[in-house]
């Protein structure tokens, strides 16, 4: 039956982005010199995070995360590959910044219409398809002690918020669901690699920043 | 008919303590120097960051920000506005210290108020009260990688909390609205005012720090 | 009649929890030179944090904690003793961290169980019971600005999370509550302590860190 062909389809897409994103967080933990745990931890949040404050924000608690144990599992074991073979995985920082852009596509779509589903408006719905999206790697940057690095010029949450305005909009005109997710992935992908090809930065301040 | 009006003059003045609640996230941002979108996104945490935790905390989700567009627009409004006219939004330091005090006053007793209409006590709901003043900008603080200002001796969170009791208890008492907020909010902005005015500072820890 | 007696056990011994954490929460705002209220709020974000952020995730808010004044005087006290006391109580560190370590035992049960009677599996259960125990102390290193000291090798979460599992697992068998609270009590306080005295701590990352 597709419908339940989807539904694989679309948990497995989410445990991909989970993984790749708890894969980022635990390099953290590992460049930072922190212990085991940590690269645990901030793979976990990385991976879940974004989810867990939107689902905490629309009042869908528990979060799917904690209903789910395959949730869990994935990002623990990307800590612990991560911890484990951390040279390796730094040598592919490339194609861990290319699944990262996937994840980012991925969880702008799939959180914008979570939001849309309980009953959310627009506006708010594409902002929590963002905040899904972009959400976990800000809470890694800041128990990591440093600014967030989307907030530092790379064009990273602008397409997220792209991808998720897209699929609410075209959910709303009443486009059947894979049209609606295939036009929002795509729209922030395409953007996210584009930017990452081209170099392309966020608007910086002009002029003395100490006035 | 009064009651419209009350609401309105309640929305007009929530959303110009968001706003300048807002402009002092962006300033944040653009004194870091970080992009524009980190200052959107300081500038709404700040403007709705300690609404979000109160109604997260008393399990009023979602949040009334994400359920009126009008309340996501005014801090996007202030950080455009403050990214492109930082210089001169700067210079007016002092006029945006006064707004902001305003903001605290105004947030510390409709914060409060709205936990005791969630069958909260009083206790917690004065606490609320100051949690919805201060939150935001304790949130701006640590995404932008500082210890929160309100730690270091400004006199800032006690008039808060002083406000939201005094409204929490008056509302108790059972006096007219108006007469609770007026007070609560004029406790607050006076107190808040006189410290500015004066140089008060909360009281600091003793002899050598390193014990 | 004993079931009062045992609820009367549990709010005490939580209390006891609440006021050790909150003092490591103020012994840190007095260390790092921040004011009297820094003291109140890094006593309570430890004290409470960790429920809080519990509760807000298996739906149960308001959280307890607001819902009884005790929960609110008692971090309130400790943060005031800290304060004005605290050339004392940094020479009792040693009693501190025995406290903490029981403080630790403690919630990791207490969060699991809480998790369990609202209706989480055992797997993320186990999960809530550590956030329990180490999440205010995430929260108090954030605010002061540090990378959480749970990160940086101490074995402090480990024994947490291994409580919080034999709870769920005994507690999921069907033994009694006493025996359940006991056993996960026991695992945690043991493995802490242990780790304390011998030194041990968690895994590091091999290798440099900066591949």
């Amino acid at each position: 039956m597709p419908t339940t062909e989807y539904a694989t389809t679309l948990v497995v897409l989410d445990l991909v982005g989970i993984f790749v994103f708890a894969v980022t967080g635990a390099l953290v933990a590992v460049r930072k010199h922190l212990d085991l745990f940590a690269a645990l931890v901030l793979g976990g949040v990385t991976g879940l995070g974004g989810g867990f404050i939107r689902d905490v924000l629309i009042g869908a608690t528990p979060p799917a995360a904690l209903a789910d144990w395959r949730y869990l599992i994935v990002p623990v074991a990307a800590g612990l590959v991560t911890f484990a073979f951390h040279p390796v995985v730094g040598r592919l920082e490339r194609v861990v910044t290319l699944f990262d852009a996937f994840g980012l596509a991925l969880f702008c779509v799939t959180g914008a219409l979570k939001a849309v589903d309980y009953g959310v408006g627009p506006v708010p719905a594409a902002l929590m398809g963002m905040v899904t999206a972009i959400g976990g790697g800000m809470i890694r940057d800041v128990l990591a002690g440093r600014v967030p690095v989307v907030f530092e010029g790379a064009l990273y949450a602008t397409p997220a918020l792209a991808g998720a305005a897209v699929a609410v909009v075209l959910d709303r005109v009443g486009l059947p669901l894979g049209v609606v997710a295939a036009a929002g992935f795509g729209t922030c992908l395409g953007w996210r690699l584009l930017a990452l090809v081209r170099g392309w930065q966020a608007p910086m301040p002009k002029g003395p920043a100490n006035v």
